[in-house]
């Protein structure tokens, strides 16, 4: 079944301690996308500037995301800058400017609006939920913020809690947004605010998922992450596109929906931006989600 | 089969954001043979003071461990005083008198020499190794140690990593004892150094088994922790317990043996001191076991 997401195209410069990158893709919805694709039909919603090398937009073509969605405004791409330490868990962001997304406001071509499978990347909430409006009949919707929204705009994030059935957040979000310092506690608070599923991501450590039962998934012991930019959105692009393609929302097709999601992380973050991700195929993906079932096995 | 411990026991003052307790039964083989007792034979050797409550003592004999090996000498039982924060993963040290262990020579009683399972807890490595020269004919070996160690005895403990089995230690040891800040690099090379099998403890996330193959069991997540001291010996106590108990030491029963730490370090953290070890039974082990499978099935 198809699948929409809302999101960020960017042009990213990374610095990691395995080397620094100038103006690379990036973005939650070139991330997400791209993983998704692997998978199921993607629509994509989401703006670039005049800038916006055509190179990009040929390689998501190429992958059969639908780029109806895709506009291109007056001004320049968003940026995004930022480094790695030797603790790769955490990115320090040096610069954000967010151009042409200053002003964006999605508008869903009408053969979007029937996709049964929506993502909301980290966007304002006020966008998140204009979409959701055009959206008719959806079958199962997740949803990503961050702390600039939970401190930002709480009102509005809190509406979208109760319009979505899975928040897809990372260990700091989770207790931001509950005031919880127990993970476990604090996925009970969120579902009390509305998503039935609360997934909490914790970079190399894997993720939790909590709705009617509680799954635990691994991340993959790496030798080497070179650059940890969009792992979330690969987690959620795997996870979103694997769900969308069985046609399910039960918590046995979560589960193993959370084990693609990590597996394509696993993936996204062995090279910069999304070069491992361009030249994925279904073998390694499938070689590794029977990776993870001998990880955990006993 | 039978297994021998040699560590710890000791007088624990501990606050932690649940409250606050003065002279509890602590130390690493308290915990460990605790929680060991409930799956096969085990023989302590530690030392205490003139000071030690006979309570304690009665409960460990209670319990089936043999403490033929348990000396009481002349001085005050080693005493930690520790404190956590919100973050629960991490103790700060507020004092430490070694007293009784300071002049600790552990002789194995005759009865204990051919036990085939053995572990040595955090202690000195030499005193380690002059446990290990009393022992005739060991099965499986697997050791704790700590930065204290990895950085004031190095070359005591790199002969120790060379007769053991399996090194258990923390995510922060492996990094320090390995120069590397990835876990499955650092897996790898203190593999080099000896174990066949690291297993790295990281408190709410869960052990990494690194061996002939790669295991990852999880943390149980758990609503409320109330004090993490012992977790790491409890997870020792039930790996070498029931590792022990089958009488193996393959990967497959490897594999179990964590899960089974896992399991029982889980209990140890819910109340302070022993409280909850002291009360366990083998239905809630294996039904927490069993709990363990659905937590990760997919």
């Amino acid at each position: 079944m198809s699948l929409i997401v809302i999101g960020s195209v960017a042009l990213d410069s990374v610095e990691t301690p395995h080397g620094q990158r100038e103006e690379i893709l990036g973005g939650s919805a070139s991330y997400f996308s791209t993983v998704a694709s692997y998978f199921t039909k993607v629509k994509l919603v989401a703006v670039v500037g005049e800038d916006f090398p055509e190179e990009h937009v040929a390689f998501l073509k190429d992958r059969g995301v639908d780029l109806e969605g895709l506009r291109k405004s007056k001004g320049r791409t968003f940026r995004w800058k930022g480094r790695y330490g030797e603790n790769l868990n955490e990115a320090q962001t040096l610069e954000t400017q967010l151009n042409v997304l200053e002003t964006f406001n999605p508008e869903l071509p009408a053969s979007y609006t029937d996709a049964p499978y929506v993502f909301l990347a980290n966007i304002d909430p006020e966008l998140q939920g204009k979409v959701l409006d055009q959206v008719k009949a959806p079958k199962f919707i997740a949803c990503d913020t961050m702390n600039y929204w939970i401190t930002g705009k709480p009102a509005a994030l809190r509406e979208i809690l109760q319009r979505i059935d899975c928040l897809v957040v990372n260990d700091g979000e989770a207790r931001q947004l509950s005031g919880e310092t127990n993970i476990t506690r604090a996925a009970k608070k969120i579902r009390a605010m509305g998503p039935k599923q609360v997934i909490i991501k914790r970079g190399e450590y894997g993720a939790l998922v909590f709705g009617e039962e509680t799954f635990a998934a691994p991340a993959f012991p790496l030798e080497e992450v070179k650059d940890p930019t969009g792992a979330g959105d690969s987690f959620a692009g795997g996870f979103m596109g694997y769900l969308a393609s069985t046609g399910r929302n039960d918590h046995e097709a979560v589960r193993a929906a959370a084990v693609m999601g990590s597996v394509t992380a696993s993936f996204a973050v062995e090279e910069f931006s999304l070069d491992r991700l361009k030249r994925l195929s279904r073998p390694d993906i499938d070689g590794r989600y029977e990776a993870f079932r001998r990880l955990v096995r006993f």
